[in-house]
């Protein structure tokens, strides 16, 4: 069956099903009029009883704007519905949590802010997908001020645990030191942000930022604020140049970009046992047998025809799980350190083809969940 | 078990399923990454085909405020939580509808609308719930006029629909003509204007609306805008007073108000075979034996526990239903009578103690989504 079909034929794949019984007027009056009156006033006297007896401490609201999905741009708020209910089925395979789609159709960063917070009553965690840079970052860091549960933005901070865990493994396999890698992070989105940031945070030495204009350096005054920022944490050295400079004599490549960019012959400026995550979705910044004619020693990839999937979903669910079950209300830096090293420790056997956790290991969301406290 | 218990046994009443499988790469790749791109791009490219490929068109959001919750008042959003879920979970019981709670915690007009326009994207239909009067009118008339499917504030038309075809039964037993009944609604709120309304519509000859006040009398300057308009279409005599001027002579008593403000000595003012509906929950107006005593012919409340009970459940349900299945984007005046019609006569063998249909009724939530369209 082709996705069209499969979707069509499901009519979406979500449904709300009761999880009590309603088959006469004792379980109504239960569950409905006049018993519900009962919670109502607890949690009216004492508002965090709402966990105590509502759907809440189980519930992540995954949020979209629908600006930056997939591989799709900045689609809207309907065509986005898809995507974020295949999160939501995610969410409850992989982590037994009730998740719902809320896909808002303003693009307006206050507007998005608030309407979130005021929906947040029911929701135990908020789960932001899809939402283009810049405005991410500043709706994930005022929701995380403004709420008193877990908010984070996945396509940063899931893609940044998932790559360090294979990172992690990766340069166990090349016998470098993480602090001295020369790293080189194409692509300066949320995901290529948060990403370094973490890099950083686990201790890398060196981490050269590449965007569209190429790399990002603090002498240069015509960036964005945010790029500004992370222009002042990166790139030590100051090198100018675009994507090949950057490349030259470094030790590692992630690709949080575009198709098709590299070639062989761009992998050979790189230092000996290169390791190259190459996560652009779903053609890679360069094919595996391409990355390794050119002399790299690992490669990963976002897909699940090749060995070393980085994919999100080893993250996230454990992440909410976590946060959930430990009363967890902001996820800090060390918790994502402290995931990324966990989820680093289920693979047993590490070697080249072997730096992270299979997608449907079932040991992933246990350990991950159990790193979040 | 007690509610209290039963609620915290059950953490929420709701839970949200797959209905995809998900056990290897291949039910991955349909359901998510890289096979949902194909729905999304078709979305984008024809925004009604969310219908077709998403859980928007059998998913309703239960919207409210917690301002006027059941008989607590206004408790807010996270207390009225456990009612909205319940009402989700009849939803899903009585009309296999995925409900899913919205508790909003602003009680400003302008941003709940704004709030629920913005999240409609993933919904097929809007049940507004427990909003206080007056906003719930604006809320109501601006999201039907601004969105483009269904939008209907149960407290108002669902009981308007019930009470009506309760009504209708009812007026068959005493052997009166509807158009030549004298009216007295009590309570002039969301629930009591909007029965008023409907009645009007159906051809009630003359109904007195009456309030804490008093009677609704157009000559009265000091009403608010909504009752002002209210006294314009009630009231053909002009007649002033309170209740229990309202009750001389009237052949039918419609409480949506208070408990025990009625004694049978009230019902003696009231023409020969009234007919009492106290649907004050959960205690009544006046009770049942109470308003015999006083001459009344046939009695209903809200309670499960005596004859004739007037529950919402025997409207929204199917409302919801048949706008889904028939793709009805507006609920109009014209399907809400078609509805009490439909409902009044699901009753086989109408007599004194069987006015209206039993809650469990298998037929109700069919006939009723039959009669939307």
């Amino acid at each position: 069956m082709d996705s069209l079909e499969f979707h069509e034929k499901y009519k979406g794949k979500l449904s709300i099903i009761s999880k009590v019984s309603l088959k006469n007027r004792e379980d109504l009056s239960l569950a409905y009029t006049p018993g519900v009156a009962e919670p109502c006033k607890e949690i009216y006297k004492k508002v965090n009883d709402v966990y105590k007896y509502t759907i809440k401490g189980n519930t992540v609201g995954v949020v979209s704007d629908g600006s930056a999905v997939l591989g799709l741009g900045n689609i809207g708020a309907e065509a986005a519905l898809p995507v974020m209910e295949g999160k939501c089925v995610l969410f409850k395979e992989f982590a037994n949590i009730d998740a719902f789609p809320i896909c808002i159709k303003s693009q307006n960063t206050e507007e998005i802010i608030s309407i979130v917070k005021n929906i947040s009553p029911v929701f135990g965690g908020i789960n932001l997908e899809d939402i283009s840079s810049p405005r991410c970052f500043e709706i994930e860091e005022r929701l995380k001020k403004e709420l008193d549960i877990p908010v984070m933005h996945d396509d940063q901070h899931g893609t940044a645990i998932v790559v360090l865990a294979g990172l992690i493994n990766a340069v166990k396999v090349v016998k470098k030191e993480f602090r001295n890698l020369k790293i080189v992070v194409n692509g300066a989105g949320a995901a290529g942000t948060a990403v370094s940031k973490l890099l950083l945070k686990e201790g890398a030495g060196d981490i050269i930022l590449v965007d569209r204009e190429g790399i990002l350096n603090k002498n240069n005054k015509n960036l964005m604020q945010y790029k500004k920022e992370m222009a002042k944490i990166t790139n030590k050295e100051s090198i100018e140049g675009g994507l090949r400079d950057a490349l030259e004599n470094s030790d590692v490549f992630i690709g949080l970009s575009a198709p098709n960019i590299l070639k062989a012959g761009d992998i050979k400026l790189m230092n000996r046992n290169a390791i190259i995550f190459a996560m652009a979705n779903p053609v890679p910044e360069i094919m595996p047998d391409e990355a390794k004619k050119g002399g790299a020693k690992i490669v990963a990839t976002g897909r699940s025809d090749f060995p070393n999937q980085i994919n999100n979903v080893l993250a996230f669910p454990g992440v909410f799980r976590g946060a959930l079950d430990h009363n967890v209300r902001k996820i800090t830096d060390e918790m994502k350190l402290n995931a990324a090293h966990t989820l680093a420790d289920v693979v047993k056997d590490v070697k080249e083809d072997n730096i992270i956790p299979d997608v449907f290991d079932k040991n992933v969301v246990k350990v991950v969940a159990n790193s979040i406290k």
